[in-house]
C-alpha cells in the first residue's frame, strides 16, 4: 500500500522526524471554515459540482492563500493509485456481510474503485497473511469485517501507514475508523419491545466476546434491562461461543437446564435465535406462546422462518456504503481524524413475540 | 497473469509463430504411455509419492530420453507465481455461492493458494474490467462464476493463456474447464420424485436462460417429462428472467393466470420456489396441500422456511474443491485438456411435496 499522503511529497513523511510539514489539506479546510472533506471536494475538479459554488470559491481562495497545491498532488496520487480496495470478511456464508459488499461496491464503484474479497474462517493467521498479500499487491485501502477487541494486525497496518476502515466490528484501543450499528440502541429495541409486551424475565443468548458486536450487545442488555427496571439475573445469561446455529443451541440449552422461570430470550444475533428455536422446539416450547424469541441483524429469509423472526434491523447496506465513503475520504486526505460511525437501527415486530401467558 | 508454461521458458512461446518447440510434459507423458497429469506428479518431488513407483520410474527415465528438464523449469514458474486466485461471482446475496467459496479455499490452501473474490453484480462490463484487473496484478488463475452462454470474457482470457475454470455454469461453445452440479440428473429428482407421488400436471418455473443453469435446467425438465411419460404443456412453463424471488413470482403468477390446471411445480432455484410460496399464499392456495413444490439447490435456510422446502441438494462445497483442484492441476500442467465435471446431486424430501388430491 502506497505511503502517500495528499500532504506529503515522495520522501517527505507526515510526523516524521525532522522534516518540514507540507502544507495540507486540513490547512485549508482550516482557512476556509469548512470541513476537511468539504474542501477535498471542491479542490477536486470531478466531485466540485456536489459543493455550492460560494464554498468553492472560498475553499480555492484559502488554498492560494495558504500556499496549496491540490492538482499536482492530486494528480500525483492518483497514477499511483491501483484502485483496488481490499476487505477481509470472516465468514461468508452469514448472510449479513453479502449486503455490506452490496453497499462498500454501490460507492467504491461511483469513484471507479473495484473491491478485493478474501474470506478468513476466523483464522487470525490466514488474516494477517492475507491483508499482507494485499497490501504487497498494492490495494489502496483495506476494509476489516473481521477486528476483534485485541487483534495486532490492525496495529500492525496502521504502523505501515495503511488505510484501514472497520466494518461492522470496533476495537477499544486502536484509532481507527469503524462502521457498526448501534448496539446500544438495537438492543434496547428488542428489551423495549418485550418489557412493553409484560415480559420481566429476559433471558439472554449472547455471541462471541472477542469481537465488538458480542461485547457491545451484552452490554447494552445489562445496560437497558436496568432502565426499564427490570432485574437482570446472571443465570438467565449464556454465552454462545460464535454467532452461529449450534453453539447457540448448545449456549441456551445449557441456561434452560439451570430452571429458572423465563417468558422471553434476547439473541444476540439471528442464528443465535435460530438456535433458541431449535431448543424450544426440542423440547415441546412453542415460540412464541411458551417463549418469546428477538433476534439481532434481520438477515436474509429472517421473514420466512418458522414463526417469522421479531428482530433488530441493522442498516447493513448502508454500513457499507458508509464505510467505503469513509475509506476513500482518508485515501483523499490522510490527515483527517479516523471517525466511529453508528447506524441506528430499526424494530421489526413479526410472529417470534407476543405478551407473555399469565402462569 | 504469468503466460509460462511448463514446458515454455521465458520467450518460447508454446505454439508461437517461428519458434522452435521445447521439449514439453505431454511428450514425457507420450514416451512413458501416462497421462499428463501423471507424469507431472511423477515429476514433481512434492506429488511423487501419489503415483506408484513403477510408473515414476518410466516417467523419469521417459523425461530424460526425451531431453525433459523438468526441475529448473518447475521452480522458475514457482517462484514467478503469486500463488493468488481471482474468482468473479455474480451476485454475493445468493446464498449458493458461499459454500462454493468454502470449498475452494479449503483446497487451495492446502497447496497455500490465496483466493481473492469479487462481486459482479451480472455487470459484464464490470466482469471484464474486473477480471483484467486481477490478470493485471497477477494472480494465477481465475474461476468463473459468471459465465453465460455467450461470453467473450472467457475466449479472451483464453486467447491471452490464462487459466481458467468455470464454476456452477459451463459454456457451450468454448474449450475450458468447468466443474457444476449435474443438471439432467437433478432436474430428474424433482420429476420423478413428483410423478411418484402421482402428479402428472407439473407446471415449470425457470431461471435466466442465458446461464446454463437456466438453459440446462428447462432442457432437463422437458426431457425428464418424456421419460416419465407425462405431457409437456407449453402455457405450464413460464421462464423468471433473475434466479430471484420476486421476478420468480411473476412469472409464476403469469403461469397461473393463464388458467391451466396443475398439482405441482418445479422451481428452476430455491428462490424461485420461493417466489412460487409467495403467490400461492397471495391467491390462498396452501402448499403443498393444493400445489407441491420443489426447489433447487437446497441452499441456507432451505430447511427453515415455511414449508420446509423439498429440492434438490447440489454438492456446492465439494464444487468448489473439484473446480480449485482443476485450476491447480492445470497449473502445473498447461497442457492437459480442458475437462468438464458434474457432480451428482441428491433429493432432500421436506413438507413442500405431497400426493395431489384428488379433484
Amino acid at each position: 500500500m502506497k505511503k502517500a499522503s495528499i500532504d506529503g511529497g515522495v520522501g517527505l513523511e507526515r510526523g516524521g522526524v525532522g522534516t518540514r510539514r507540507r502544507v495540507a489539506l486540513r490547512d485549508v479546510a482550516a482557512a476556509a471554515n469548512v470541513h476537511p472533506s468539504t474542501a477535498s471536494r471542491a479542490l477536486n475538479s470531478g466531485t466540485r459540482d456536489r459543493v455550492n459554488a460560494e464554498t468553492v470559491a472560498r475553499v480555492l481562495e484559502a488554498a492560494r492563500s495558504v500556499g496549496y497545491e491540490p492538482n499536482s498532488l492530486a494528480r500525483g496520487l492518483r497514477t499511483n493509485r491501483t484502485r483496488t480496495i481490499g476487505m477481509l470478511i470472516p465468514d461468508l456464508t452469514n448472510p449479513l456481510f453479502p449486503p455490506i459488499v452490496k453497499g462498500i461496491e454501490a460507492r467504491l464503484s461511483q469513484d471507479g474503485y473495484t473491491l478485493v474479497l478474501a474470506n478468513t474462517n476466523y483464522e487470525l493467521e490466514r488474516e494477517a497473511s492475507i491483508a499482507r498479500a494485499m497490501v504487497a499487491r498494492q490495494v489502496d485501502g483495506l476494509l476489516l469485517a473481521t477486528a476483534r477487541q485485541e487483534y495486532p494486525l490492525v496495529h500492525d497496518l496502521l504502523a505501515a501507514g495503511c488505510q484501514v476502515v472497520l466494518v461492522n466490528r470496533t476495537m477499544d484501543n486502536a484509532p481507527v475508523a469503524s462502521v457498526t450499528g448501534d448496539e446500544h440502541l438495537g438492543i434496547g429495541l428488542a428489551v423495549a419491545h418485550l418489557a412493553s409486551l409484560g415480559h420481566r424475565e429476559i433471558a439472554y443468548v449472547g455471541g462471541d466476546a472477542e469481537a465488538s458486536t458480542g461485547l457491545g450487545r451484552y452490554q447494552a442488555f445489562v445496560a437497558r434491562l436496568q432502565e426499564e427496571g427490570l432485574p437482570l439475573d446472571p443465570d438467565l445469561v449464556a454465552h454462545s461461543v460464535r454467532f452461529h446455529e449450534e453453539p447457540g443451541a448448545a449456549a441456551f440449552a445449557e441456561l434452560l437446564d439451570r430452571g429458572k422461570r423465563f417468558t422471553a430470550v434476547v439473541a444476540a444475533n439471528d442464528r443465535l435465535a435460530l438456535g433458541c428455536y431449535d431448543v424450544l422446539r426440542e423440547r415441546g416450547l412453542r415460540v412464541p406462546q411458551d417463549v418469546s424469541v428477538t433476534g439481532y441483524n434481520d438477515m436474509l429469509f429472517a421473514d420466512r422462518f418458522s414463526p417469522p423472526l421479531t428482530t433488530v434491523r441493522i442498516p447493513h447496506y448502508q454500513i457499507g456504503v458508509k464505510a467505503a465513503q469513509l475509506l476513500l475520504e482518508a485515501l483523499e486526505d490522510h490527515d483527517s481524524p479516523p471517525m466511529t460511525v453508528r447506524l441506528s437501527p430499526t424494530l421489526v415486530v413479526r410472529d417470534s413475540t407476543m405478551r407473555p401467558r399469565r402462569s
